[in-house]
């Protein structure tokens, strides 16, 4: 399914998607989802997070700022996920960064994420086991571990999207590659987290992770594209962006 | 009085209005109520939610995303400002969706918010106790909630803004409704939650709630119109609508 | 250093700046942060706020927020930087609105920060410990504060940084003052607290933290200086800032 039949099926259906998500990246991520026409739920707590995991088409589950009881309702979401049989995303933010961050993502990996989307970084330190990573900005070339994503996905099982300059996006037999983008994107913050909850209401869209995950990667490259033709900098690439998605499901 | 009195007026007295809102929310909230001319003091925490209520003119309390000891916060901020006659309004983001949402507002309506603010499905779900709400995303037409909203405002003594294509303001007894306003305007996350925090401050300033409640959403509605002018997509309308709010208190 | 070899260095050497800041301020914190060259990360809670702090270049404590497991990771992460001798800073957001804000600030300036910056109503609150504050706003004039920020310098042995029409930044004996910007900055919700990270950056490069305060702010001055010339109202504002910061250091 290419970029703009996602949007149109985005727009038609409006996927309900669960974000446990970072704090710097709630704005974002929520603009974004609504922007590309998907429905957006932040449900954190264990007071409810698996109930509403009952509800949504899809959840995401991202470590950006995680402390003990997050962590719990990640695993009340993610389990919930897990026993419907509906697509769950990992964000395994600055993975490498902490024994905190690697802990939780060794505990959460059990429930069979459909997807894990990193940068390069994260997806090297949690291929290594290395904690090479220093924070949540990717200092390793996206292509450059494409072979560590594809090992990673073969011992999880479960779909690996590294972003970068070139997205690539792997079972680890079937490996894609999505380019387009804005070299400015890396600069948006909590974009990459956007991305992985565009993964995820794709997964809801489209059965194969892999054709949702290249879909999904592809309609951001081409809105960030879009949007950088007129943008001044980072900070107006950001608006461009969430116009351009939502003119891509306008159109289409 | 109508919106240009109450842009001037927010300008001139500058209510501090204290938020006990959403993480989606924090950003849009307090830059919508500082582009209106109102002081946002996002204060949540039960060490010092009801002392800051003692300060504050207006106090919000949102539910988008709660957890026990935010709840805790919201009880002794809405406690306080009730014991000091002060307005507080409630909004019941997604209390359809959960029980633990639809156990948070049945704990805070007898401590009786001035306004209650939702989208329809919300206003409904709390109507006829339904649970029938499945997120924040409105699913049903606010006029054709109206007589629920009414339903809703007898019962508990407030006033019921439903916010959609036209808002619906009532009392119980009087009933009016705004319209205006830009289409892309659900596409922005929050904007919701931005709307009450608006009509809190507008009930700081205005006595009768359900006056203030009319000319807060004309205000944000004839600012969203404005704007819409100018904005490609939901992206560029929300710094638009902010400027839009921040002009209508520099000409008035 | 100029503001155009702060921007020129903090684009190459990109410091770390870990962040424990107020849930409004998280978004164009790291942007801000992003868009300067610099490295955020948004790390936290007391299970890894230290050990991330032995990675990072700076850290940075706001208050605006706050719960008490935040203010055990401030303690954590501020410790932690004042045992490796790297520079943290201190944003007191609202310390004279209530008592828990005094307490905390009290707790933590044992803890030596480099630099503490506020606007003229925080610092004169914590001046004086008169609590005379109402909240995040500046009620009182930057200039007419300068002899309590220096006597502030003198007693806690940091510097000071006041924000306001003009910045004052002083270590008590040598005083200096920013003058620039743009009038509707104070209506950017958090930029303030943008300015803290900045200096924080800026306190990772530049040993001295006089002369660092002044760079960053200086920087922060002229961006939004140029960012007023296009920018219709403070919605509007905001990204052009962030784009502006990103051209210095890009031209520089």
């Amino acid at each position: 399914m290419g970029p703009d039949q996602l949007a149109r099926a985005l727009r038609e259906r409006s996927p309900l998607v669960q974000c446990l998500t970072n704090f710097v990246s709630m704005d974002l991520v929520a603009n974004l989802l609504n922007a590309a026409g998907a429905s957006p739920a932040m449900v954190h707590d264990p007071e409810e997070a698996a109930e509403l995991a009952g509800l949504a088409s899809a959840v995401v589950v991202n470590i950006g700022t995680p402390s003990p009881r997050w962590v719990e309702g990640m695993h009340a979401a993610a389990g919930a996920a897990h026993d419907r049989g509906i697509p769950w995303v990992l964000d395994p933010v600055a993975v490498g960064a902490t024994a905190y961050r690697r802990s939780i993502v060794a505990d959460l990996l059990p429930l069979q994420p459909t997807v894990i989307r990193g940068n390069a970084s994260e997806i090297l330190a949690l291929a290594t086991q290395a904690g090479a990573g220093r924070g949540v900005d990717a200092t390793d070339d996206s292509e450059a571990v494409k072979g560590d994503a594809e090992a990673l996905a073969r011992q999880t099982g479960s779909v690996v999207v590294v972003s970068g300059a070139a997205d690539v996006v792997t079972d680890g037999e079937r490996t894609e590659l999505v380019r387009g983008g804005d070299s400015r994107m890396p600069l948006i913050s909590a974009l990459g987290c956007a991305s992985t909850a565009l993964v995820a209401a794709a997964c809801a869209i489209i059965d194969d992770p892999v054709e949702a995950s290249v879909s999904a990667m592809a309609l951001l490259a081409r809105a960030g594209q879009a949007a950088g033709g007129t943008a001044v900098g980072p900070g107006s690439l950001r608006p461009a962006i969430l116009d351009a998605l939502w003119a891509t499901g306008e159109l289409a």
